[in-house]
């Protein structure tokens, strides 16, 4: 099966602790790799996964807190010193692009690569990146600030032609992309083949979600139906539940309540509070609720 | 003797490598602790070394290149989210404040603390910080852009009291305090015992210099004349003089004829370019000139 991996770069919260980095993650279709949010120190850990820092064309933002950007001006600095030449955009909700200005303009006034700033509203689920293979939809999330999550979905794949089938009714080679792409046969006698019969179906499309930061809503259950792998935060363990509501996060219970309901298949949880520097409670109060819910691990990489 | 110690936290240039860190590093003075550059991901490496952060009042910045500062945003955040309530001053070149500012509105609008900026010229000399015991000077650089080193001076210590002679003298206790600031004793038969008579010599002052980032240069070595500890960029070794020339850096050799001429004490050799994993060719040039340098090393402390 094509690849389809996400590699945890950091799953810390705000505080940052000599344990964890603050959130980033690499999501790979395919060699075409993304970077999911960008928290200090995301350059260094970039290149200790091993990935090329220069195949990257799309960085996603969830939300304007600097755990989750504070990466941004080192990162896109060094790779313009790497000698990058292709365009590079950052999507994220409004207002990066006018405080990162400034910086960027003193510390970076000549970057060799394009640099754009695609913002999306946070109010309602958008199509913010789309390519042959892959589409990229936000995910409203209920936190303090404007704040999104990002759903990557394969395309639908074709399905594979029958050679047998296609042997048996002597279908011309021309007419094998056609079948592929639906359409059902017409015999030169004007027989009609169903598609149906000449194919089997492709696997189903897998899809990612990345839920932080948020507090446990059912507003975006539906968005997140029935993917592969979910990402949640979980930022506190139950007995915190009063501080989670209070700060917009989730636990690890609701974390794992949002994957059982959402149909996910597995579920990984991370933005774990620095007050946890072991999060094995998290993990089996998640369990209780959703059992194929691990911890995410800094470094590793989670193949759909 | 009082603790007067350096603490490299990252010793890297501007193209991160995964071995070394971008400049930052740590002066205590007796238990008072300075940061002096701060480059991505300082805060991480500041609790490493196990520092308690919320002990800092200034920060010294040597110039405006995102490998001496981009670490600021992430280390002013936290110490927000930390709690802090005393005020912390960054000095630097002109230009940080109004870089800054609106990244720090948009990621750290309600800082619990008073964050103030002082800008130092870089054309001459000043003195930018001063306390009961130490003065910081700024050290006027040769770079692409204004970038100034800084010179953490002891102030000259008082003199030891000789106990056998205040006995002899049967000097009256009121008169200690007179004493021990350089004045004579004017005994009540109108004798005249002179100072020295009376003292013994503190030992020296000590003053570690920082210089990073600089072309070699005649020009600032009067003013880290006699330093016990000197900290010297040494970006390059000498079969690439020529790229030092250009990008305004110095070769290992360099540092340790700035060491030799200024007549310092210790040299510590950083910066390095991220083209040598291993820098024991550059530490072999600069003993050949000074042979009491060191390469620096990250997490490690040296004492004046």
């Amino acid at each position: 099966m094509e690849r389809f991996e996400v590699t945890i770069l950091g799953n810390g919260s705000a505080m940052p602790t000599t344990l964890r980095n603050p959130s980033a993650q690499i999501v790979n279709l395919r060699e075409k790799i993304f970077l999911v949010d960008c928290g200090e120190g995301t350059q260094t850990r970039f290149r200790q996964c091993r990935f090329n820092f220069q195949k990257l064309r799309h960085i996603f933002i969830s939300h304007l807190h600097g755990d989750h950007c504070f990466g941004l001006p080192g990162l896109l600095s060094t790779l313009g010193l790497a000698g990058r030449g292709e365009e590079l955009t950052v999507h994220s909700p409004a207002g990066l692009e006018e405080a990162l200005g400034p910086l960027l303009r003193a510390f970076c006034d000549r970057l060799p690569y394009a640099l754009r700033f695609e913002e999306f509203s946070g109010n309602q689920s958008e199509l913010i990146y789309e390519d042959r293979s892959l589409t990229v939809h936000t995910i409203p999330l209920r936190h303090r600030i404007p704040c999104c999550g990002f759903l990557f979905a394969e395309k639908p794949l074709l399905p594979h032609l029958r050679r047998d089938m296609l042997d048996y009714y002597q279908i011309p080679i021309a007419w094998r992309g056609r079948i592929k792409q639906g359409e059902d046969y017409t015999a030169p006698d004007g027989t009609l083949i169903p598609h149906s019969r000449l194919t089997t179906p492709a696997r189903p499309a897998r899809k990612y979600a990345y839920c932080s930061d948020t507090a446990y809503s059912e507003t975006y259950l539906p968005l997140i139906e029935g993917c592969d792998l979910l990402y949640h935060e979980a930022t506190f363990a139950q007995s915190e539940a009063g501080q989670a509501r209070l700060r917009y996060h989730s636990t690890a219970a609701e974390a794992a309540e949002a994957a059982r309901r959402a149909g996910a298949r597995k579920l990984l949880l991370g933005h774990f509070s620095a007050r946890y520097p072991d999060c094995t409670p998290l993990l089996q109060e998640a369990r209780s609720v959703f059992p194929p819910a691990l911890l995410s691990e800094e470094g590793k990489t989670y193949a759909l």
